[in-house]
């Protein structure tokens, strides 16, 4: 990005106050700020650091009112934080695709096809029959399998793999070492105790607008025709496991090392935090906000709940239940208690002590 | 795949009704199925799909009788489900071991040698003094480090990281991004807080007909000659973590994300769900089940056990627990009541509220 | 290594019994040793050994006295056992710097520059304005971005991948396909019920001595000059997850799969078991010690707690009240028997019976 003040303001819609003409390179914090950067002011408790910025420019409000002499250019406009997020966009935007043009040496198989604009990183893999859209950039050491489909404008990150067969929306951000298409985890008990693999010959097919972080799975269907999905607009995190023939309603967002088991469908709109295990075969409803660490092994039917717990329930509830396993030992002893006034004597076999043994 | 309608009919020691010279490319279901495709029939409510169905290519029941015109050639067979899975296997194999030769650029280290009809994608290294067997397929972006051996057919996905010294057996599939003989997780505290590492110097032996998934890592052992060991028939998901020096027998399933640590030995054929965890130095007997997000803090000594929880106990007794778990507000309060009645006051202390507050 | 016994021996202040001209090129256990190797004998129930081992040379006690004629050369030390440990640290750093020079291809941007003594492996992609220092290894396939720091005797191991930025303290290791600087998972809620991304902007900040395994991600800062900041000499294991804008204190260890959430500040010297799960925007005291799986929903204010359960509480009370979890459907029994002693009657809500239904 190099843009000068009097640009930057232009696309803000604002107006400058001393010299437009500087070129901006960069977005900094107003105190931080150094030459060739631009900041802003919002919150009045930082308008101390307006006097002495480094800053080329601050993007301030419109009825500011310098109360010392300030060194830098001004740019006003109605809000200047949403006018700095606006620019922090614009320059994500930039530095996301500003890599452009074919390193070498990169590999590229019969019959593939790719749109404009696109980047292809050195030691990048591409198959045969690949369709890769306009301003693709695939990043070096990315692996694509044959016959996969790319759409327009998506981003593949530094050793992204896609197995054969592979269709990737547009916009779709994918970050480094996450590997999408592997076999589903299927094999077939035999009567001397080996397992025999079912062939998995499906794909997954992931629409618009989806993130995915780094070094997450996700596995292909099992049969030919079928897919595991991804709907459009959902954002997935880091080491996440999503098995063969899930499928991840739109707009859903799933957080750090959570995994999803074989054939399980979940809904739209659903939060789902860290480290989450939902079981194969389930359904769970639109808008379910799942907690921490909780494992689902039943589907959720009614929309909206929030859920925690081993297996899951409210997550209200389960806080009240979790306050008095706190006390258990306490709970105990004062049933025992109880038992001798009432009964006069204390039931041996419930005398449980302080140990976790597991066998 | 391309073999003939009649050929195929001979694979299967079927009978062809119609024209058995066309060629076929692709298995479908019925109710998709195009010219060129083969699919089959064996449930009756399916049938109404072979008057209609676009496949060359259809597997029947020998005495399936035809109620109006069919368009397709017929395979008739003793099990049509049986047949179309064999068919099934016999494609997995072919696109699987379709890969075949050298592509540039690719890196071999000295002294290293390969079978035959190997496939050896781009940008995939193999360091010095490695052995690589028949038919083996190592994927693009691949890593092999210096002295290790790959058995007959075994199949390395897209950057597989093998480390110096690994040996793999015949027969094995590694998924995309799994790293095998990383570093041991030893470090010896030293007075002033920080730690020294400890050298990994061993490494990792996995027998034949193993299938791991993606991204998963197994770290070598740390001593001289000793071995973390994946035995024969073992298969695993993706995201596992195996520690250094542990044991997994023959033929135990091991789903996602599950972690074992340091030392401990799973015995055969054991079934362990995803996000399990499992200590260091344990012993885990064999036939051993474990249910998801489970925790084993000691060994597990009887055979055939099914167990869940953290640390672990018998699953139905988990869920009779876990039921009550659910109920204690209502029991600590029905508690309270008897406590009322009996002693005539409650005990300040025991009065727990609803947080679940760690500090 | 390819050392003779009597330098050896210089090497660990000993002294030579027998020919001291051989060349050593291993260390092995004295019951596993052969021509070539060095072994140790310390502890007495070992001494058989000596007489029968294949080792060239034994490292033995000052005062050890051969009881039957011995064929391999002794080295005479005080601690043959901590020698042995030193030989094998040594050997460990010969073998982890032993690679040297730049194989192709491989590729470097602009103006990147780098120290004496490096290894470049095949297929390493290297960006622009990239430093890397002195006796810097980098194995194949690595990918290191633009603008990021190395620093000396820091070891990359295959296909680690480090985005634009990345600062990386000296004599750090990072594992095979571990990500740094992965975007942080930062997305704002839309009305229409899609998110926007919210662009990353910071970078990671890795200082000296650092270990981090295999297939672990950790994302950048969401903000310009903000850092993800990992402390001098910590290890961290494999398939861990740590978000934006954590900082992990120094000389803190965390097993594997392990995830902490965004703006979390983790103390020093702490001990953190594997599969633990550490919400966001928390502060963790120094020495805290977490047990495998816990979660963590709250700051931990005082230093030296050991924790566990989620939402963690202490160790020791967390097993008292799992004792009693054990037993809950006793405990409800016993309550029940005493309701109806004292009541007369069983309140019919309380009659839990035993099913984990989560709906």
């Amino acid at each position: 990005m190099e843009f000068s003040i009097t640009q930057i303001a232009a696309m803000l819609g604002g107006e400058v106050t001393g010299d437009g003409s500087e070129k901006i390179s960069m977005l900094a914090k107003i105190q931080d700020a150094k030459k060739g950067q631009i900041a802003f002011l919002s919150n009045p408790k930082y308008e101390q650091f307006i006097y002495t910025t480094g800053a080329s420019a601050v993007i301030v409000k419109n009825d500011f009112q310098a109360r010392k002499s300030i060194s830098c250019a001004l740019i006003r406009v109605d809000d200047p934080y949403l006018s700095f997020t606006t620019l922090l966009e614009e320059y994500h935007k930039l530095i996301s695709f500003q890599k452009t043009g074919i390193e070498q040496p990169s590999f590229i198989g019969e019959n593939s096809i790719s749109g404009s604009n696109i980047y292809r990183g050195a030691f990048s893999y591409i198959g045969s029959n690949v369709k890769i859209g306009n301003n693709v950039k695939i990043y070096p050491q990315v692996f694509i399998g044959d016959n996969s489909i790319i759409g327009d404008n998506t981003i593949l990150h530094p050793n992204v793999k896609l197995y054969a067969g592979t269709s990737l929306g547009a916009n779709c951000v994918i970050h480094a070492g996450t590997v999408i298409g592997s076999d589903g985890f299927g094999f077939a008990p035999q009567e001397d105790g080996t397992y025999k693999t079912i062939p998995q010959l499906g794909n997954v097919l992931i629409e618009d607008n989806v993130t995915i972080g780094a070094n997450t799975t996700i596995d292909c269907a099992t049969l030919f025709g079928d897919s595991t999905i991804i709907r459009k607009g959902v954002k997935m995190d880091n080491l996440i496991q999503v098995a063969h023939n899930v499928e991840i309603g739109k707009n859903t967002v799933i957080a750090a090392q959570t995994g999803i088991s074989g054939s399980t469908k979940i809904g739209e709109n659903c939060v789902i935090a860290g480290q989450v295990g939902i079981a194969g075969h389930l359904v769970i409803a639109n808008n379910t906000s799942i907690g921490a660490q909780a494992g689902i092994a039943k589907s959720i039917k009614d929309e909206g709940q929030k859920l925690i717990g081993y297996p899951v329930f409210d997550v209200k509830q389960y806080f009240r239940s979790y306050a008095v396993f706190k006390q258990l030992p306490d709970l105990n002893y004062r049933l025992r208690q109880l038992e001798k006034k009432v009964i006069g004597e204390v039931n041996p076999v419930s005398d449980v002590s302080s140990n976790g043994s597991n066998s």
